[in-house]
């Protein structure tokens, strides 16, 4: 037998006792076998356990199945952090059929866009959403199932809480029945479909594979040394990156996930110190609004809790704050296309004595590859060679790992621009510093080259937003004779402020060199996305008119 | 575009930015990459870090490479827990090659058949045991490159030592360069090839793939809880389902692994105490001697360590002994099959106020699938169904999941026995109880079956070891031309015991059912392999002939 074939042999194929498809899926079933009565999730005062959170997600592949739904199609739901939510995480995939979280806060026209694109079968909904599904199901193009959660604990406005169909989300859960779902017969195919927020024009349908969710959870459980049975509180949303994954993570652990319809400080420290929850994530703004809570919302615990945060670096007083409270803050990095966090910033040991004031410098560093994370380096797009590790060499992020998107839905340009030369292009300009550390600079797009200097959008933003009279800027390219472009400032001023335009450009002279200073500052509120993103591209074309 | 196929469309086939082969290799490159400074290995003074590891196994992969050694070829190694058989984790499968460790303790003729049947290129080994080599040499039937180790801190006993060869091990090191090595094409390409032990015949060559031993390193993590940068001491011979993959899962983890060429209770306090150790391994003989350490073997350390225990129960009074130095201990259970440990047994929080007989009883369970594992049953092998969670329905412990082996090396017929039904079958005999604890009750071959009624072995083995004079005793069936089958005891007694075979047939009955109790004793040594496993299979031939 020549050596070459002996390993490779025919009776050593892949069977059924060796090789099963990754996915969270099987989580959810060992932990129902092996820990049926811990609690899986907590709302407000109802707790389910994984048995019981089993049961429901099956009969929920049942119900959809009995309506039709199967492998391949999509199902859209629009829904806070509530129960159902964390249930369509399963029961969805279980009917083989594919999870398409929306943005709550979307508009009708984009929501639309995204169901006709995705061709759902079902949409899941809240009935606190009725004013804007009753236009959206106007525009659908196509035949759709309407199921609608009426939740107890939501607190209608006027106008909302109509029920526009006839498939209410308990009664359609309970017209299904356990032993029917489906594992994926490959660890490829397709568990969700995630829509960028359109920063730059129509919003994208980002593919992630069972494979990836799969390794995502047992990435985010070695990176943060998550223990068994934790319990993680789901203040991310989980239409964002399916709340970085852990709805899935929790099974993997038989831990907890306790659901937060609507954030507000006072009740997050009551879920923390009430359920004991041992991690969290949230938005630098979040993080805020915990540091600044007043007395009487602050419920005192005495265990320790990490908290991950993305979106921007957490800046030095909110770092201080969340210490002193009991938080322990990691930055991380990601994008929808990486299934969320993918670097993350740890804090090193020796970082620890230093003055609070370099810590949040050190910290705002996005940090190191998640361990199932291939490689991430920054590098010169131009010939594909990697950058030095001097903290000045600016390259593009680039990505390579299981735990990266199978494309763009209907978009194979798209899809093929960011896997070009075998690296998923982040779009993200950044150094590396002498210890790996990688650190954001800028959107590759929201670069000004100016007389052929580069001008790093952010760091001039980071100037101005320290005046005391603004609120929030936003630097982008202005066309130039002279320089090709030179950088133009949108800013919000806060209420009440007073300023003008030159002494903005002046008070950015005193800090920058001459080329970054804006020449041109522009009062006015800013476009944003529905997650509260600055619409840099409609400022660009309004530069473009100046 | 039908919606069945959205999903699946080509533009989002695999590529290589989101697809990359898992493998305990992209653990070492994280590694050497975010952490080269950190330290991986430690043998007395010296220290490896892991940039140096990193360099160190890319000089062996291409030196293997230079000798001709490629895709599919086995590289067969016999060292103790030295840096060397660590490197050989990394160098031999960054060559394409298969890692094929061997036991130590193997005689001549056992070691030349595995040499023979692997066909292996390359013999790595310590000239401790030239004596044996000298002789394995003679017997092989191909062509062979032998590299020798010489270890500064080896014990050579009279007549070990000699070189028989040209290649030292350093110097054929520092022959290769960096940048030669390769991934593996395939995830399902082998990476270690692990000779079973052969307890009822001759031994099969288990091969594991590298996708497996990269979720083996992932659930490992999972299931203990290990932190980023712990210290593992490598107790367990790597030998021996490649150190149950801790050679791999300490560069996920980018932390150090502390080796021990000769195992001392000593020195293993005093390692533990000097390098922060959190976590090892050891048959409980092991744990034995550690808990009967005199007073100056003992070190004394401030830290909890957590111990896994693998082979057979822990026994009350070792685990009592183990808790009140610092150590908590675990039971694990695993074959050579599937990677090693792949079932544990958690300390549960209500058992830690229980008397520490009942503990005992409790954590001598085998307990519940690791979390990369997808199912463990207790399965009637006639029908293939589950039995029920009693603590009484008796069936074989079946395993499928993603750490199960390709399969057995040129044995078909093996291979599709043992993957009979989809289902790994372990041969081993057991219950589950109500919490889907499963303990182990004895080997399927073992049972003995008296006037049908089943007989396990363990259970009668259990009984006679508490008397004070013996030793060891070994429990395998007797043909009887009423029952059948009839129990008999080969027994070893301990020095100056004075016993007859009457006295324990009459003690056995005073706790054994009459159909449980041995009809026949037999004093004398018992017949064991190099691991020093009873090898029941020539006990039952001796029982055949009385």
């Amino acid at each position: 037998m020549p050596h070459s074939k002996m390993y490779d042999a025919a009776h050593l194929r892949k069977c059924s006792a060796n090789y099963i498809p990754l996915t969270p899926l099987s989580f959810l079933s060992r932990a129902a076998k092996l820990h049926p009565q811990r609690t899986a999730v907590i709302y407000n005062d109802r707790e389910v356990s994984w048995s019981e959170f089993f049961t429901r997600t099956q009969k929920m592949a049942d119900a959809l199945q009995q309506k039709g739904v199967g492998y391949g199609d999509t199902v859209t739901v629009i829904l806070h952090n509530t129960p159902e939510l964390m249930e369509a995480h399963y029961g969805v995939p279980m009917a083989g059929a594919v999870l398409n979280t929306l943005n709550t806060r979307l508009d009708v026209n984009t929501i639309s866009y995204c169901i006709n694109q995705a061709e759902s079968k079902v949409l899941i909904t809240d009935t606190e959403f009725s004013p804007v599904v009753r236009e959206v199901l106007k525009q659908i193009d196509h035949e759709i199932i309407l199921i609608e959660v009426v939740d107890a604990y939501a607190k209608l406005a006027r106008g909302t809480g109509e029920r526009l169909g006839n498939n209410e989300y308990e009664e359609f859960l309970n017209s299904g029945t356990t032993g029917r779902w489906q594992m994926p017969e490959d660890e490829w195919q397709a568990i969700a479909l995630n829509y960028t927020s359109g920063t730059s024009g129509k919003p994208k349908g980002v593919i992630y594979h069972h494979r990836g969710s799969y390794l995502m959870s047992m990435g985010s459980v070695v990176a943060w040394g998550m223990p068994q049975f934790c319990t993680h509180l789901q203040t991310v949303p989980m239409f964002h990156c399916n709340g970085w994954g852990y709805p899935w993570t929790i099974a993997l652990l038989s831990g907890t996930l306790v659901c937060i319809r609507n954030f507000s400080p006072a009740l997050t420290f009551k879920l923390i110190a009430q359920h004991k929850v041992g991690f969290f994530g949230g938005a630098p703004v979040v993080l805020n609004m915990l540091a600044n809570a007043s007395e009487d919302e602050v419920a005192s615990f005495d265990h320790q809790v990490q908290v991950m945060t993305a979106g921007s670096p957490p800046p030095a007083k909110t770092l201080e704050s969340m210490a002193n409270m009991g938080f322990e803050v990691t930055h991380v990095y990601g994008l929808t296309e990486t299934y969320g966090h993918t670097v993350f910033c740890k804090t090193k040991d020796d970082w620890r004595d230093l003055p609070i004031e370099e810590q949040a410098e050190l910290k705002a560093r996005q940090g190191i590859a998640y361990p199932m994370m291939e490689e991430v380096a920054v590098i010169n797009p131009d010939d594909m060679s990697a950058l030095p590790f001097d903290g000045d060499s600016m390259g593009e992020i680039m990505l390579r790992g299981n735990t990266i998107m199978k494309g763009y839905l209907k978009n194979p340009e798209a899809t093929a621009h960011a896997f070009a030369n075998g690296w998923y292009h982040s779009e993200d300009l950044g150094v590396t510093h002498a210890d790996g550390h990688i650190q954001l600079k800028d959107r590759a797009k929201d670069i000004i080259i100016s007389g052929g200097e580069n001008v790093s959008s952010v760091e001039v933003e980071n100037v101005i937003s320290k005046h005391p009279a603004v609120s929030l800027v936003s630097i982008v390219a202005m066309p130039d004779k002279k320089w090709q472009e030179v950088p133009c400032a949108f800013v919000e001023l806060k209420p009440d402020a007073d300023i003008t335009e030159q002494e903005i450009i002046k008070f950015s002279r005193t800090q920058l060199a001459g080329f970054k200073t804006p020449k041109k500052v522009v009062f006015g509120e800013l476009p944003k996305t529905a997650t509260g993103k600055i619409q840099k591209f409609v400022l660009r074309e309004r530069a473009r008119l100046l």
